[in-house]
């Protein structure tokens, strides 16, 4: 198979775990017999410095012909100019059409001590989470008054932007364990109720999936008490903002976990972690997080065996002990080290 | 000193737990000679039931002109008419001018092990939350249009109604630890940067307090990860239904939580579990969070020996295990029987 990635490495150590991602993806080309041609292109602070855009028009229509884009990191500090990092990554998300984050959660067997909770109660968690990503209150219509006294941010949803995420959701449920949790404030929110109404309605043409409700604060509840519950969990920007990075916590390891937002016709795949500058360029940064987002990547082309092979390596790496300080922090390996290790093992 | 305290017991276990908390209050009372006079009233689904409106005007006119407002729990079941039985709790905290929700995460000692997260991550953990409960997107406008296919909410907030919360958590903080984390998406949204703006501001009446800025989705995993770092947490409404229903994971025991809600002229006292309907008259439900609700009222009103009286009974009932079966699975002791036990103690 031939793939064009474009390799949007972004800021803070971004650049550094995506090297690493790509020599995964280089050493699985040349094992099956792939060719993945990777195309740079600058997003976030460094596009800023460089072109005076968080997402100049090169990087976009790149990413606009392209098979996949692997991304990094942006820089999500808050800074007072309109002209914010972030808003290349918001700003890329509306223009490829990516409604859907997908982040799996799963803990390694040989890291459950690594979690914040007891082994017990996240032993044989496996769930998956589903979230919006091009509607809510981070497009709608937002407002302030010049005095600074007041403001207001719109959210607001149609019933198509509930639909394509909610098949992708049920038909996932499907290949799984066949239950779906749609989390939201149907109690409070006008849009909650809507989600609730589209996917109620939808659910009809999945009928071997159980359909679940969960408020968006007993689910808060729920993904720390007993996450082992959960399947399939689908919601909406905000809430699957919070409550994903919430989830991230059950692994211990932050370091660790892929993500793929999908689109109709484009597909990003991106660490969970963010820019985390004070590790840049130390060679600290744990590559796992990218490399598995490759593997996403090549699952999401149907390339199956090949996303096995990478997570094997990875199940290698870490049963070797062959990683960052963040899970070990007597190691002596970096983020090239493990890196290396897992393209040597491919 | 003489109290007027309305019991607005509700729906579910409320009735049961809130006779406890009488007790609890009777017996101070007695020991310290001081008149606690209540007066029932109804609200939610049981007002709905008996008078069409789930906040009867007598009720409201009873809380408006009352000292204290002792409040048990509403039915919170997302239901399809227009007639939701929390809408008598939403309306009650927009009559009263409640607008800061107030709730304390403090693990007890004895009950570490109840924790789904591990003992040295949650030891010494000791905050509060301050959630902005008169604003934001509960109660801004809503749409939906007939067809079905389109819904909104809107979050507005103005500088007054950030300024009074704040003012009260700072006053706290300066109480305490001296630390404020104000917890927003001012990456994303626009009410967000007023908040960070307004607090900001009002930061410099208080130089002997710490203001620290945390996203959302950052307070998610670091709730979990290393809540020990927190001293006052301050945030708006709905991130602060999410965030102050996880953290009460903390303590493992959802059954002991108490809180606050707190306007210019009214208090409202309430346990932080919901009305659990499968619990109700079967004498299982924990009555410590509305006996600690209780406690947290006689505190308010600078009665603080006789508020101290109420923790130490309530943490001899944990150290002699007189609890109810969510403490203890083994317990032989009901609602009514760790009720009496406390009330005799005091
Ligand atoms: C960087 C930021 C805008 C982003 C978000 O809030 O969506 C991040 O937190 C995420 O979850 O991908
Ligand atoms: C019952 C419901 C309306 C309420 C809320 O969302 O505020 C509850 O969850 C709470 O936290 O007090």
């Amino acid at each position: 198979m031939n793939l064009k990635i474009a390799a949007l490495a972004g800021d803070g150590i971004g650049p550094e775990v995506i090297l690493q991602a790509k020599k995964a993806l280089y050493a699985i080309g040349v094992v099956f017999d792939h060719e993945f041609v990777f195309e740079d292109a600058l997003i976030g602070s460094i596009a800023i410095e460089k072109t005076g855009n968080p997402l100049p028009e090169q990087t976009l229509n790149l990413c606009l012909n392209t098979d996949a884009v692997l991304f990094g990191a942006v820089d999500d500090t808050v800074s007072s100019t309109k002209l914010r990092p972030i808003q290349g990554l918001l700003n890329l998300r509306q223009a490829l059409g990516l409604y859907a984050n997908i982040r799996p959660v799963k803990p390694y067997a040989d890291l459950l001590d690594l979690s914040p909770l007891k082994r017990k109660i996240i032993e044989n968690t496996d769930f998956i989470i589903f979230r919006e990503i091009s509607g809510g209150s981070y497009f709608s219509e937002k407002k302030s008054n010049e005095t600074g006294t007041f403001a207001s941010d719109l959210c607001e949803y149609s019933e198509e932007e509930i639909i394509r995420i909610s098949h992708l959701a049920f038909r996932t449920a499907q290949k799984r364990n066949k239950k779906l949790t749609l989390v939201d404030k149907a109690n409070i929110l006008e849009t909650s109720r809507l989600w609730r109404k589209v996917v109620t309605e939808l659910a009809e043409g999945y009928p071997d999936v159980i359909l679940e409700f969960l408020l968006a604060d007993a689910a808060a509840m729920q993904i720390i008490i007993n996450p082992k519950q959960f399947d399939v969990i689908l919601t909406e920007n905000l809430f699957g903002d919070i409550l994903s990075d919430e989830a991230s916590v059950i692994t211990g390891a932050i370091g660790l976990l892929p993500s793929a937002s999908l689109g109709s016709s484009s597909a990003l795949f991106e660490p969970v972690h963010g820019s985390f500058p004070e590790g840049k360029n130390k060679n600290i940064a744990n590559p796992i997080a990218s490399i598995l987002s490759a593997a996403m990547l090549l699952e999401h082309f149907g390339l199956h065996a090949e996303s096995l092979k990478v997570f094997e390596a990875v199940q290698k790496a870490i049963e070797l002990n062959v990683v960052t300080a963040d899970l070990n922090p007597y190691s002596k390996f970096g983020t090239n080290e493990v890196g290396d290790f897992i393209a040597n093992y491919i």
